[in-house]
């Protein structure tokens, strides 16, 4: 079998790189020739424009780009073929390092800290060691698990909360609607790392974030978003922070993006913005990832990580 | 045998509760009944008057209040009993946490990306994966090991130095002056954890920061130094910053302490100060530690943790 051309399908960005290493092993187009192209086998994407691999024949697998795939279904004319989620140690990697980091700098009071500093106080504040805070992880897929892991060997006491049931050592886990709020409610840093689905979307909305925990000394709940922006309502999270329900929060993603500079989230000075930098998509790295699986499903292996249509991630 | 009386001997803070809960097992006094006051068994110590052990005929142990014993050794006097230094999962936890928060936040580009938010820059900087980056650590004892093997699970490289031979898992070890110069040619990231001893007394000094790596794209090497003040020439590292060697440091310790008003570190753009904060000792769980073992001595057994009198450590 001949190896399949690839349909390079990118808005929101410029793709030279990834043009440039998935050409090293095969063809690759960015544009298809006309809407029935019958030359195209692979569709690789980052928000396609809609129709534009409705009708293309010969279509086998559809590779995003990122761990994300709401970026996909946002097209409704999408054809079945199977969607490959990427998944790969270097993105795991990045996101476990931003979720400790961020997990860290409130544990720690950075803030705090980087305050007292620019009035030269030297005055050490009260600090609680980690096994007495409750990191709560909603999202328990590859990156919920990894982060889960390296925050309990930091010594917090972890929390995760999935859609279906899942245990992993060491984590109190809690699944479904009736379980989430006993997870909020012993949570005193949330971590969102969901999928972005027609269920999810909205859900880290005012009513959810008031069920967190709040303990005497610890001066509110903590929020760290480092999933999809449309998991979260912008409004809502402002509320809380300005009625003490959070005390901070870690943002790297936003209901509209780039975040807009009328946002009240850009000096807000309970919140740290990053601009979706958590987990970057390195070419690098996943271009020779989704070249070997188009290689393994054309010995006729099947493919690795591909999406749940109906679950949508 | 009678549970020995407990000097508790303390400046620079009010150690009114650790005189709470060394007082709940044994009798606890503040000043001896005079310089040969008989009915002393232990001194529990913190920076102590210079003099004020030396002629305590029946004392068999001090007990130092923190990691370091310097403070212990700055009075030339004290008598030769051994000297306990505590080691506590808390402190070692909470000086994990100091290390791998301020890593992450270097690695990371906290800076950068709080300048960003400040003039609502929506830039994704080019982020290099842990496993790129080396960490050394100076000083091998409890909480470097801790350190490092925390770091290595986030997935950084770390370099270690001692001053004698030791090995650690997943560490490249270098040992002695003779392998200092190869440790500081391989780590972008240097954490200090050493003793404070004469021969350490001033070691990170100019000529040893110039040794540290500095590779295309990172824009400096950066120095954490979390052990002791005294270690470093405050100077030094400004000058190191200002010639761009460092590109950024934390400091929790300095060579005077509080850290004088005047001092250049206080608003250095590319230092974060902390007060001395990094692993406060907190006596509800050091107490009972101390407690437990003045027992575990009184029944014969030996004491732990005793400190090398010859290495200072």
């Amino acid at each position: 079998m001949d190896k399949g051309r690839i349909l390079l399908a990118v808005t929101a960005f410029h793709p030279q790189h990834w043009h440039e290493l998935l050409s090293a092993d095969r063809t690759v187009v960015s544009e298809p020739d006309g809407p029935t192209d019958p030359s195209i086998t692979y569709a690789v994407v980052w928000k396609q424009r809609p129709n534009l691999l409705s009708r293309l024949p010969n279509l086998r697998a559809i590779f995003s780009i990122g761990a994300g795939v709401d970026h996909i279904f946002a097209d409704r004319t999408i054809p079945d073929v199977p969607i490959v989620k990427i998944v790969a140690d270097n993105l795991t990697q990045h996101m476990t390092e931003y979720v400790v980091w961020r997990v860290l700098d409130h544990h720690r009071q950075g803030s705090l800290l980087r305050a007292q500093q620019n009035k030269k106080t030297w005055r050490d504040p009260p600090q609680r060691p980690a096994n007495d805070i409750s990191v709560g992880i909603m999202g328990l897929g590859t990156l919920g698990k990894a982060a889960a892991t390296a925050l309990l060997s930091l010594g917090f006491h972890v929390n995760g909360w999935s859609r279906r049931e899942k245990t992993l050592a060491g984590v109190s886990t809690f699944a479904g609607e009736a379980e989430l709020i006993p997870f909020l409610n012993a949570t005193d840093i949330l971590v969102v790392l969901l999928p972005l689905t027609p269920a999810t979307t909205g859900v880290i909305n005012y009513g959810l974030l008031k069920e967190l925990r709040r303990r005497n000394g610890l001066g509110g709940a903590v929020l760290i978003n480092a999933g999809r922006g449309r998991l979260q309502k912008d409004a809502d999270i402002v509320r809380t922070l300005d009625d003490g329900t959070l005390k901070e929060a870690s943002l790297d993603v936003f209901e509209v993006e780039p975040l807009p500079r009328t946002s009240p989230l850009w000096n807000h000075p309970k919140v740290f913005v990053t601009p979706h930098a958590a987990a970057t998509s390195d070419p690098n790295h996943l271009v020779p990832i989704m070249l070997k699986q188009m290689d393994a499903f054309e010995r006729g292996e099947p493919l690795q990580n591909v999406v749940d249509r109906e679950a949508g991630y």
